[in-house]
């Protein structure tokens, strides 16, 4: 069900029993999930371990005792990852729906457990992932930052695949505030998705607006009394920051504006989750996505070194 | 003289007769115009085709009843597209200035009836051949934006060749205001081009000004009583958006700087007509460039859906 | 020990006698220094050359009278640039220490004649070089734009080779502010050597308090009452702008960042000497790296034309 | 369950009805079949509209009347392609075995018409579904070219994915020669298998064979008293004539060489069907592997007109 | 009408005054000629001066005293080339054909004087340009090594342009013998062109007989009663030697078959001119088809030092 | 002096202790060697972990006990390799000659126990450190594969840097034939170094022998009464087969080629040394140098599992 990956991420230790995790974050790779096209089983499945070489490729585990001029002091001053290294979860082609069973056994112990998952996808599918063990347990708020709404209930017959992933979320009632971050140009949503998605008491904010306001008014705005999902689509990002995604779209948000947004999370100990999808190795120039994405983590994983110790209103 | 261009602009009707257009914009392809080094004939002599290929790839043409994030609704709820695609003029290779004669004998028609042209050029003495069929027709402002101020009288002989479009405009007494945008670096302008423009009454606005200044308090500096003729030369633009020409100059206008501008235009329904240059299809990195061409069109396209309904002040 | 390079800088005139340099600046190429590791010597050696090739590349050699807009005037209006091309400091592979005192005697009379050096390296062991011949003879500030702080003490037991150059410069009585911008992410910085660096008076301003508050602001808050050095690893600059580096970082300074905290310093004429390091020719893409370096220098030269004509208090 | 294509090879005649095939030869597309990873599923999916795409790109389908040097006579000179373009296998993610049974269906029509299929795959599970409809109906003898002899008669616990095609073949008595060429270096083979394929009375040609001996040769060698239906994995040519492979291995075969073996069986009317396996359009340069597939077809075509006109021994 | 070169071809002596060549060969640039396309103008335009910067690059430049194995012997033992550098005909855009009037008036002189031209393209148009000179002066053989035989008689109602040269060339009594080498696969000749060829004498070697017979029968089997003009379009060339032209075709002539027939001419004192053409320096990768045509050149120069010294029958 | 590498050749037992070596072959990194210009000291240094990489990447490590068709048997049916990997010898880039003598240090424990030793150099440096050990050991031919000679007394001073390697050897009493195979174009030699080689005795077999005559009558001409040591550049080979060099030449030997000479010498029981030099990781396309050199090695292993076994006669 879980195989361990080597190198782990940042020489963290690493698992394949949740339950095991006594760490404050668990890293777990999600390879994908219920598609209907071929390409979304393969495109992104590589991801999870790209993202682990490219934190030894930028000298991250080698140098993780070191000054992080990001958060402002040492990444792990005593050299030890507030991680724990999950492996992926191994797919079976033949039954693309059970990962999504696999997943809920990985996910459930540690959100029980107050572990914050950090996700690698994976496609648009894997979000629901993440969120489904939540329901009953704690509500939440879901970030999401893409250049699309995904909020499609159906394509093609399928309403657990490409383009619904935000849709299926409000499936789930411990979802409470839905803000989406990032949507330009033409995508898969019509008239019928964004009146929908409003009328669901989502909130859009489009990539023109995180340019006119600034990343850090919309942080300064996301409610805190509640923790938060982020699902980070990676075409959410400008292209000239994270190549490697299957449709690039001009006028996307920039490292700067990314981080502003998660930091702010991690900060102030609102993070529940997070979970990086549709990057797709094969379209990275040089490893420059995985990078992007390990630096986000670095950040959260130094910002905010011990989640769980805060009480969260349930 | 026009040859009908397979597939079409996001699938519009196509025509080679101008009197016959009946939606409000009309694309056309100009490959060049007269020159004086062989290169410039055949550089940006695909642009159009690109241009149309790229709204097919990125799914566009697809997705024209869908939401536009860029402009707040549905790009063609009814899924017809508000323009007619002309083609693309056929050129002579030993005859380059006949292209003059059948540039006017396409675009006088569409603009006598209040068509906007959307013209895909071609290079720098492709600019002129949009601006001349509004002499004696209606007086217009125009809006460059360039690396550089194209305002050389004459070079190597010719003047109506590259580095001179704009100087030539200032021929034609139905041009105002003349605001000249991105200006940056060293180019083919010396101090008596840059003199000149300035008592022509040009309004020169360096990218230094832009950053420092924002695009929008210029977009809203630009006088609405009359409408623009817009002449984006993609170097205008960052290498970082827009790699494809012919010399790259690091410090242009980002996709939502040179976003705001033309928005702006197309939102007060001010634009009398577009023309891209100096996009070089074999310099482009993906189809990036093209792409930034189809967004920024289907943005204008998408916001002004009925540009000719409202009356201008001659 | 200095060997003369075809094409010159911007077509300048070249010597290789320090001491007969006429004009107010003067290009000199150092290809490597004392360094603990084999790639370290040959990564950057090319790189003053790829910079006065690419001068000639993108036409500012050509093009020298012309106006340039970033500084608002002709760049040379008489084609006379105001700068001697010294060449390159011949390297010897078995005594890489030698070319420390090649540069001191080709660096010495310059600034005792008041010409301001502009230096390409060479790695991380060359700022040191620029900054000794100014000992005993006149106080200065140092710039370093530059993802890292370069603090370390020692690094494999060599206190002179890479991360270490701005903890060398602390050794030099003259060096009086020390401001380190652009820092991010994690390098070879632990807390000790940030601990030293702010004990020595070093202000540490990171990429994420340029992104806050403007280049502008830093740019304005700068001492003006001793001239500045500038030591610029490219690194510093963001990868979109200049991937020609060893280690490239997003979120890096923007062209225009960059060159407004130049551009600062030359118009105030409280420049008293630049280096760029780290260029690396064989990682940039096409070209670009060494255009930016090009064209910040062109910015410089033509921003203040003759920079010992203004006393400095020593 | 079949797609049409657009547009069609060479701008043959398309059709979805495979016993409405009037013309001697078919062409087929069967993007994959059953496997045990994920990256199967979808890496030579898109193979065969690339096929068709590069007929276009390389002015094939422009000059279908023009002269031939491959085969000494004009392509087609009527201008009509004696192939039927029955466009693609619809697959289905969910189920790709189903695949199977729809190339049943598809292809047994042709087979008993005596129509010659052209399959473009798809991967290692495709060649058996060509030889399937030949069962009872002619004995053929099998000519792989491939660097591996793909013999394996499990693999991940599955019979009839990757590695496993020809020891398949052998399941059906139709199947006599199994001719095996290009062998080389280290794959899925152990000795268990070498020796299950000369049992089978295989005859094993290795890559340093066809050098040795020359490809001629080892074409005059194989029995024409029955037909041949021939597997061209790419993978079998050489990496600087087929790239497109998921796994370059030098020492392949020359475009000549390939040719030789595939103009032989055709001039003699000996061929009864071909499948290209293997072609990864996402790895291939420029479209190389493509190009070189559409021109071993174009000789095909052009060596043998009319396939069925002459008996077969039974 | 003559522009001189920097760097000259391997540093050797230049001129613009045809009539002054004293050294055995004289290297000439023709950048285009008649056409129809606006594309053939400029693909080849800087094809020369891309060969001689590869003579630099590579080393040949600087090493020319030093021993060639092609030849077995040292290249120029006293470092002196034995060909002058005329530099490049000065085109005209807007009259194409005037470049025949230019060519003719340095050609001619050098062909009168004995002296072997070198030329390198430009497209298809060019090869007639080395021939007229030695109508009623010589007659020659011509050797024309093409992945297509060129012998339309009009294209797009020109007779000059693009796959018309061998059938021009048959428009000159003059040329004796003409061997077409290398055709293959399916380009501009119709069954008329083929049967035109033939009639006219023409002997067709398709690169199937290249690789069958050997390129040294085929140079064995040249008439050596006359001297011969060698017409080699880099496309007769196979794309992994040669992949800098307009349209690749895999089975073509490899480096060791293309200079095995180059240096049987030159050998034997049989080589009275040569021209490369459809060389495309944007095309290239890396310089590797630049590269190939400096080696092939310096063989020539080398293997026959004195080209003219030997007579020829009339 | 020696610093394990991970992960090893083909999963091989490790050693950092040359007298523990149990295999009869040994693989080990020489980074580089004396040097007279700095890039000479990094450009192949990381070339051995390379080419362990690419025996996994290309799943030659994993498939261990699979059948290798250029052998005819299984590689490894036991799974366990032949050889030790010692790593790589440390280098220190102030005293480049103490490679010298530690290559000494690990090089004469093995000749003298009669292990083979695979070398991954380096540049021209290495092959002397190599043949040292055998000097009065064992007398020994040596089989060089280079597109140059080698043959220079000195470069700049130095007798043991670039262009001198096979003059080194010379020096050695204990070498007898030396064939140097591939020679071609124009390089480091002068007629001086062609007519010492020749005075020395070497055989000088051009690309162009090759090419006439076939590796397989080479392979078979060489004197079998001596063991070889085989000094490959791998500029020797063709860039389509081998572009990771400094230099490339086309023209070059082939795989197939290069496997004939390696192997037959493999086959006889005459291999008493390897040295791969000049593969620079830098300018390798993907991997395919690596590939080559690991492939290489896999026969010479496979086919003579045993070197040791047989006496020579000294």
């Amino acid at each position: 069900m879980l195989a361990p990956s080597f190198p782990t991420f940042l020489g963290a230790e690493n698992s394949t029993d949740p339950a095991s995790v006594k760490t404050p974050y668990a890293l777990l790779g999600i390879p994908y999930g219920p598609s209907y096209e071929a390409w979304e089983l393969s495109a992104a499945a590589g991801g999870a371990d790209m993202v682990r070489a490219a934190a030894v490729a930028h000298a991250y585990t080698r140098f993780l005792t070191h000054w992080n001029f990001d958060i402002g002091e040492p990444q792990f001053e005593d050299g030890k990852p507030n991680v724990t290294d999950l492996g992926n979860i191994v797919g079976n082609v033949r039954d693309p729906e059970c990962i999504v069973t696999d997943a809920a056994a990985v996910l459930g112990p540690l959100v029980k457990a107050g572990v914050v998952p950090v996700v690698i996808g994976g496609m648009d599918s894997v979000p629901p992932m993440l969120v489904a063990p939540f329901e009953g347990q704690e509500d939440i708020n879901v970030l999401q930052i893409d250049a699309h709404i995904d909020f499609r209930d159906e394509i093609n017959g399928r309403r657990d695949g490409f383009s619904s992933p935000m849709r299926r979320l409000r499936d789930y009632a411990c979802v409470r505030d839905l803000v989406q971050v990032g949507a330009r140009a033409i995508g898969s949503a019509r008239r019928q998705e964004v009146e929908a998605a409003l009328k669901a008491g989502n909130r859009i904010v489009t990539a023109w607006d995180v340019y006119e306001n600034g990343a850090k008014s919309i942080a300064e705005s996301l409610d805190l009394s509640r923790r938060w999902v982020v699902s980070l689509d990676c075409d959410g990002m400008d292209p000239s920051v994270a190549p490697g995604v299957g449709a690039i779209e001009p006028g996307g948000l920039t490292f700067m504006q990314t981080g502003a947004l998660l930091n702010h999370l991690a900060r102030n100990n609102r993070l529940a989750g997070i979970v990086f999808t549709e990057y797709q190795p094969a379209r990275d120039v040089g490893d420059a996505t995985a990078h992007v994405i390990v630096r986000l983590i670095l950040n959260i994983l130094g910002l905010q070194r011990n989640p769980q110790a805060v009480p969260v209103q349930r």
